[in-house]
Formats: C-alpha cells, structure tokens, sequence
C-alpha cells in the first residue's frame, strides 16, 4: 500500500461519510447522542419521541399498511416517523450508507394525494417506507457495495427488480444500509462508513452481510427492508438483532439489479429476501413480489406463484414432525441456544407435535466445499477490487480470503468437479431428509428443521469463525428463515465446557463464552424447509409461534405490538 | 495415432458390434436384409408381419397403453411386435447399441402374471415397451456412449432416474440406441458401432444425437423413447424422421444418471425428453415423470406438478396469437419448410388465430455464445476422451470441435463473464417476447413461436452445417415441441437462390438444396413456448393439430393411427 493508496481511500471514505452528513443536516433536530461507554442503545432510541411516533413504531409493514389503508396515518405520518428512527438508529450503530429522504418525503405526499385523489391505495405497501440494502440497485444512489472503488463510480441508473416492484406495490424507498466490503462476511463492516453496531450491545456485530438492515430494523428505524444472503448473510443479521429474516430457494424472488462481485458465478447462487419484525411481513414480501410475475421480467426466475393460502396454513398436517439439529458436529452452540431448542421441543411435544434429533451430514465437509465455490477463482476479483480502491482487507474479509490465499484459480474441469460434488452432496441430503420417514411418528419426513442461526448469539466484533449453521442451507438451497425465540441476560449464564471442543475453531468459540459478553444479545432459531416450499415454511412457523408466542418470551418484541390495535398477529393474522 | 490404438478401436467396436449380433441371434427368424441401394426402407418394415402386429404398430404409447390395460393385448405380444420390429430398423438403419430382449421378454410375462392375478395394471405404461438412447444408464448394461474409451468400462449400477420412473409405472426397456461421439453432434456416428441412417432415405442422416431413437421410432421399433436435447439433439432427429419431440426446461423431467462428458457443466444444461409418434405421448411421459414427484429424488428438479387439464387446453384463449419465425437471418431454410410455414400460417389465420411474424434476435451472436458455453474447456476433455479410446474425431465432432481448436480452458473469470453475456441475452429476448403485445391483435404477448427445426430437411451425412433454429433455444432455456407436418418428394421442388446468400453457411446450405438429394424426407416445424409453461405449448399445439390435422398432411404418419379404434387422437383424446 502507498501512502497515494491510503490517501485515496481516506479522501473517499471521508467524501463519503461527509456526504451522508450532509443528507442528515436537514434533520438536526432529530440526531441523538448516546455516550460510546453504552452498550444497549434500544432503550434511548424513542425517548421523547410523541406518541403517535411511538404508536406508528410498533406496527409491523402488514399493520402499517393497513393504517396507512384505513387512513388511521397518513403515508407522510408514517415515513415521517420512521425517518427520526432511522436518524436515531445511525447515530447509535452507524446503519446508513445512502439517504433520500427528501424524494421519500416527494413520493410520500404523491401517494397521500392520490389516497385523498382516488379513495385507492396504488398498492398492497402503499406508504410502507423500506429499506434497502447498499448493493442492491436504487436508481440515482450510490451502490459502493462497501469498496472504496466503487464509491462515485456506480451511480444506479435503474432500480433493481425487486426495488421496482416494491416501488410498484407503493413501498417507499428513503435509505440504503450498510453491507461489509466483498459482502462476503457475516458481520458489517468497511473502509467507507466503517463498522455496523449490534443496538442491543455495541460491543457486538450486527451480522452481516445484511447489517445495515439488521441495525436499522431493530432500532425502529425501518419497518422492514431487503437483504441479500448467500451464505447466511440476511439470517445471521435478522438473527442477532432478533428480527424475522427469510432466504428462499434460488430464483424464487427477484435478484437482477444488484451490484456485487463475481457477477455470472453460479456454482452457488445468492437470494434476495426480507428482513422484519413479524413473520406475517415475510409473507408480505414475498406475496407482493410474486404477484408481480419476476419471471416475466427475469429469465432465472421460477414461474411459481406464492401460495398465500398455504403459507397461512391450508393443507398442513394437524400433526407436525420437526427435527432439531441441536450440535451440527463441529461447533456446539452456546448454552442459550441449546436452552432455546430444549425449551422448543418440550413446547411442540407438550402440543401433540412429533419431535425427532436431526442427524446432522457433514457440516464441515459442506464448509470446505462452498468456500471453494465461493472462490473458484481464488479471490482474485476480490483482491483486485480492494486494490483497486487502494484499501485493506478488514479482518472478516482476511479471514475469508485466507481460505483461498495464494490458490491459482480453478480450471473449467476442476469447476465441473466441484458442481459434480455439491449435486452429490445435495442428493445425499435429500435422501437422508426423506429418510427421516422412519424415525417419525407421523411416517412422514420430517417437515421441517429447527436449528440454530449460529453456534453464538452475536458475537463480539471481528470474532465470527464459523458460517456452518447458515451456509449448510445456502450449499443445499433450501429455504430457511430466522426467528426471534429470547434475550439473554448475563444472570442466565451456565458455563460451557471448553475441554471437549472437536477442532480449534470449536475451541475459539468454546472459550469465548462469558458471563459478560453477550449481554443483552437477542437469541434466535432457524427453521429450515423443502426446496421451493417457502409457503408451507412460513405456515410451519407460524405453527411454532402459536405453540410459544414470540411475545412472550422476547422481552423486546412488545416494542413491536404489530398491529393498530396492539396486539401482535400471527401469520394469519 | 498409433498401430495400437488403430487396433485397440477396431478390437473393442468388433467386439461391441459382435454382443449386438450376438444378442440379436436366438431372433434371427425376424431380421430382414434390404439392398443397401434402396433408400427409402419403410415399406419393407412391415412387410409379411401378421395383422396382429401391424395393428399393433399402429398404435401409440397411449393406445398401447389402454390396450394392455383392457386386455386387447398381453405386455408379451405387444413386446414381441417391436422386438421384431426393432430388428428390421435396426438392420435397415443401425439404431441399436445395447439390447437385453430376454429380460425384456421376463418382464413382460411378469407383468402379465401380475395383470392375470390382480386384474389390475402396475402403472400408467404398464406393458409399454421403452427405448433409451445411450447415454442414459439402465441398470446391468453398458453405457458406451459413443466413445470407444466407454465401451464395457461403463456398465451401469443403477437406472438413471427417467428409467427408473418408467420401470416403476409399468413400462419395459428392450433396447438402447445410437448416439454420436462427444453427443455434441445433431447426426449420429460414431467408432464403436457407425452411422445410424434415416429410415426415409438412407442416404440422409437420421438427425442426432438421439438419433438411434428417432430411426428406431420411425421405423416403428418403439413406440417411444428418451432423449436428451442440449442443441436440438431431441429435436433434430425427430424432426428428420417425422415424430414428435419435447425439449423441456430445464429442471422439469428428470436429469440424473446420465453419462457423458462435462458433468458438473452447468453453464448450459441438456434436457431429458420424449420422442414419440403422437403428441399426446409427449403428455403421457411429462405426466409419468412429474406424477412420481422426482424432485425429491433429484436435487435440481423444481417442484412443478404436470398440469394435465393445462396440457389438454384448459385456460388457454379461445384466438391465438402465434409469432412465425421464417429465417433466423442466418441461414434461410430451404423451400419445403417455408412452404410449410406459409400454410400453417393462413391455416391458422382461416381458424380465426392472430399471427404475426417474429423479428429474429441475433441467431448468429447466439451461436457464438453457446458454442463457448459448450466448450468452456477449449475441448479439452472430448479430446482426452477420444484420445484415450484411440479413436479419431468423426467429420461432426470436428467441424464442433473446430470451434474452440487450440483454444486455452477458459479462466473463472471469464465463465462468470460469459455467463453475465448469457444472462443479458436471456434478458433481452424476454423484453422481446413481452413487446409483442404490441403488434398482436390480441393485445397478448405472443403465445408461441413457430419455426423451422432446421434450415433443412435431414441432411446428406456429414452435412450438419448450422444449429441456430435449435440451439437457440437452449441457450434461452424455453420449451420446443417438434412435429410433422409433411413428407417432401422430389416432385414438389423449386429452386432457391445461392446468389442472395449472406455468409459461407448460408451459401453451403442453399447450394445444397437439389431435387432429389432429400427425396421422401419429413418435414416438420417446431413450436416454442414461455419458460416452464410445457402444458400450455403442448395445449398450443393440440389447437395447431385441430386447425391442420397431421394425419391429413403427413402420409407416413397413416403408419400411426394411433388409437385401438382406429382413428387419430388430438392432445385432448
């Protein structure tokens, strides 16, 4: 690195920084500052906030749209109010990349004038503001994508898919969030606008690659937004700011218009999908993308309508089987989540569901090949765009890239093996889910896997070392979606044993256990479905959440009653 | 090429062809010798079979299906015709490469047995006799695939999936056939048993790659078979020999237990489909494949029921609006086949149907693209296959081979590019396809394109010369059905016009184009739907097949009546 390098990427960084400052001015009044020492900023963040502000900021987008519908708020009240939490939640974990909201607050009061116009809303979202992650495409911002390189340099000229149709339902666009440079990583954090904060613990990562989202939803600030996820990235943010986070199956919704490497790699394939505070959101997502028909619009895309009356539970068995992957054989969770899944499972059996161990295959043999598929190429296009912008690996993109430094990229041949495996490994899984048939009560396969998000709660920065609880389904492509289940207090901790860890990385994640250190941290599960079944996925959860009422147990989640009459609603509500 | 490969080749096709006879022995009351001066076999075929035979050789897979079902006829004797008549094409055109007519024959009577004691059939194509093409694994034989090197290294642990399926629903595998070397060939030839030739005129190739099955299918030895088409290879044969052929999406039918080179290539992927002599049989094999729910066995596979009521015209719009592609603008096809376009087209527009033209989108550049996506290797491992056989590169592996001779293996980098430049042509060509909403009189997008299969008749040997009507659309991944609309004699000839040709192959083509050099070969078109909408072409083409009934146009189609009563089924009998 030359000092004309670290100048040029302090100058951008710096522009950068300056720029969102400048977007943030307007809005002085309503910056907040929490001393640094704080680690827990949630309860700061609607202090003084009016009511009606704080009335808007429970409702989930399915309530919001609804208000917004019935005319309880208007489209201005709405994004208004998500504005000074949004505002809030950049000041407390550093979320934003890019801001609009002066074009927000412009569309905002078109929609409330065509309300007032037509007695019609333009959409299913009409008013709903959502948030977007940096590197999918909104036309006119920036899509730096964490690089230095590409700050200035990629003005969007078109909205991504997924932002067309959300704009099209009546959705607001008013920021963009932060992702990790490469976006390879399970934390956030870059040499533009630097590092993303847990809000429940600063000292924590907010996940990543989708943790500008993550930050922003569980500071309020967004009532739902759209992250990217290829190898946990939109699960472990949901995940470890206990919101709802949902990775479908390839090519089920939208994925052209965002801006990252390794464009036309293939040997493992990205998702888009929603993160929010309800599970009904999720299914909002997912029906308003699907009823716009993607795949008239985008060749990969798969010809399968959503399916709302199965995601609301049509033609689900009475009886459930579920399996548990409590230990993925490599690295054990930490105790609150092996409590969390106890505690699942006694609930679903108490309820008449059938339980059975999920066996779980070769999570480290699956590690060791999707990181040469992430790869294939060595890392080079990674490297070159990092040296491009005259910046350094931050630590989690080191880490990643260590798994391929120096390896010269594969041949075609080598490529064609390593999918020949992955397709074997696949079918082995498959063949093992159907398998389950003869260890459950019902005689049917299992119909879903409920596991962990990670073997931590959200792990201090720079510290993540094992992706295998996420990844494992991206190698696989099943659908998976993260759920809120509690909050940990340092006054539940257990001790864990660090003399039985398997490997070092067990051993590194053994001995980070303490007493102190996840304080406050939001504990989430993952329930995993069948290919192409997100539908019937989002109805086995909502199964689950009636069994145990997220509200219940997740002291944070009454900040989301969800709905305008205060009462959080399920999936059919 | 050394003394010793020349042998090692000549060894092991001696000894491949010597099982073939040797296998075809214990039958040799049943083999018919017809003067290699005598082009046209069909009518020595069935001559001095007994009635019985020839009625039921008339029938299709359905009919055959049904009468086995009523009792018209045992699985034995509806076996027993086409093993005779497999025999007779396969000394008339050298389809066959494996052969396990014993076991067949075993099957059979068991299948019988099972009819006699439970009155019930075991599936849907109980007593059906099944042709595969090579290169689709069955359980105990070889798979040699058309490569020297394969031959007796290959023998097969398992069926591939489609057999499988088709063994499991009632249906019996007699016989393998013919395939190309490399497969990546539209003739069929290769050095382990030669050329498979066409029944209409031996003169002429048979179309390839599943070339063995369209010659044994229209010599009337199966009453269908399973392709794979990756360039047209399903469609090509069928339409040089007058069937129908059905190349899917990709992901719909089953795809697993195949053997070829390339596994684990995905930058452009094949399809398993069927060739058959009505095009409801194409909607009985979707049916059977998708009504066993193979997508829980094959990883791949989208979980995308057969919609039957779809497939037989449900929902579809009373007018139809049909695009024609006339010339690509690469190669014009010879007279005969617009001639035929110009008929369906004022068919279609006399019925009260919408038809426009469609602007050919860059035939040529698609060409380009996908003959890299094939040979992302440079080659390399056809080459080393052929090399390891120690056989040479028959005329058509090496005009394909040509297009990457010496070329280095492409980088990763450049495959994910490559992929970006397929995905932007996708992209484009849907755009285009949407546009047509503008010039329809329905105010619809057209329903389906109608096209040439080829810019000719089925060729003289060797002759292959362009794929562009075929291969581009496996580089969009839509679904083509193929199918006869006529049989050219020399009587019908007109002159086409060298001087106006717009590139060497064009020039070749046309100047093909003589009076007698394609005497008695089928003609057929081919009819292109949107992405996984297999039903609704299928539905297209029954409405294509009322308005112009083949059995009308297309004299050795009287061959099939297709029915126990007689007469002729639509999509919807």
């Amino acid at each position: 690195m030359t000092l004309n390098h670290l100048s040029q990427r302090l100058a951008v960084a710096a522009c950068k920084q300056d720029d969102r400052e400048t977007k943030l001015r307007p809005f002085q009044d309503w910056r907040i500052h929490v001393d640094p020492d704080i680690l827990n900023v949630i309860p700061f963040l609607s202090k003084g906030l009016p009511d009606k502000d704080k009335a808007i900021l429970r409702c989930d987008a399915t309530a919001l749209a609804e208000a917004v519908r019935k005319g309880v708020y208007t489209a201005v009240d709405v994004l208004t109010t998500f504005i000074k939490a949004a505002i809030a939640a950049q000041d407390t974990t550093n979320c934003l990349t890019e801001i609009c909201f002066e074009d927000a607050l412009k569309r905002a009061r078109e929609l409330d004038e065509h309300m007032e116009t037509t007695g019609q809303v333009v959409g299913p979202l009409h008013g709903v503001p959502v948030s977007i992650k940096d590197h999918i495409q909104v036309k006119g911002l920036d899509t730096s994508t964490g690089y230095t390189a590409w700050a200035y340099n990629t003005v969007a000229e078109e909205d991504a898919l997924v932002v067309k149709i959300l704009r099209d339902a009546g959705a607001i666009i008013y920021v963009k969030t932060q992702n990790p440079q490469t976006l390879l990583s399970l934390e956030t954090n870059n040499n533009i606008f630097g590092r993303t904060c847990n809000p429940f613990n600063r000292s924590l990562t907010a996940g990543g690659s989708s943790g500008g989202e993550s930050a922003l939803i569980a500071c309020g600030g967004s009532p739902f937004g759209v992250g990217t996820d290829i190898g946990g990235s939109i699960r472990v943010p949901a995940g470890h700011c206990g919101l709802y986070g949902l990775k479908g199956s390839v090519a089920r919704l939208p994925h052209s218009g965002l801006l990252g490497s390794h464009g036309g790699m293939e040997a493992i394939i990205g998702c888009v999908g929603p993160i929010a505070t309800s599970a009904r959101d999720l299914a909002l997502f997912c029906s308003v993308m699907l009823e716009a028909e993607p795949w008239l619009q985008e060749p990969p895309l798969l010809e399968m309508p959503w399916k709302g009356h199965v995601a609301r539970g049509h033609g689900l068995p009475e009886r459930l089987s579920v399996a548990i992957l409590y230990d993925d054989g490599v690295v054990k969770p930490h105790p609150p989540i092996l409590q969390a899944l106890d505690k699942y499972k006694q609930a679903l059996k108490s309820a008449g569901h059938d339980v059975i161990r999920w066996e779980p295959l070769d999570h480290q043999e699956g590690w060791d090949l999707i990181v040469k598929l992430y790869l294939l190429d060595g890392g080079t296009e990674y490297h070159e765009t990092i040296q491009a912008g005259g910046e350094w690996e931050v630590p989690q993109t080191k880490w990643i890239l260590d798994h391929a430094r120096d390896r010269r990229p594969y041949t075609p041949h080598e490529i064609f093996r390593l999918s020949v495996e992955r397709e074997a490994f696949r079918a082995n899984a498959l063949a093992h889910w159907n398998a389950t048939k003869y260890r459950t009560a019902t005689g049917r396969p299992v119909d879903a896997i409920l596991c962990p998000v990670a073997p931590t709660l959200a792990p201090p920065h720079d510290s993540t070392s094992w992706w295998g609880y996420t990844s494992h389904w991206n190698l696989l492509d099943l659908p998976a979606v993260v759920f809120p289940v509690g909050q940990y207090s340092s006054s539940m901790w257990v001790p864990a044993d660090p003399s039985r860890s398997r490997n070092s990385v067990e051993d590194f994640i053994t001995r980070q256990w303490s007493p102190n250190t996840y304080d406050n941290a939001p504990i989430s599960l993952q329930l995993v479905g069948r290919r192409h079944n997100e539908e019937r996925l989002l109805a086995i959860l909502g199964v689950i959440e009636k069994v145990v009422p997220p509200a219940d147990s997740v002291p944070f989640l009454k900040r989301f009653s969800h709905s305008v009459n205060g009462h959080h609603k399920g999936m059919d509500g």
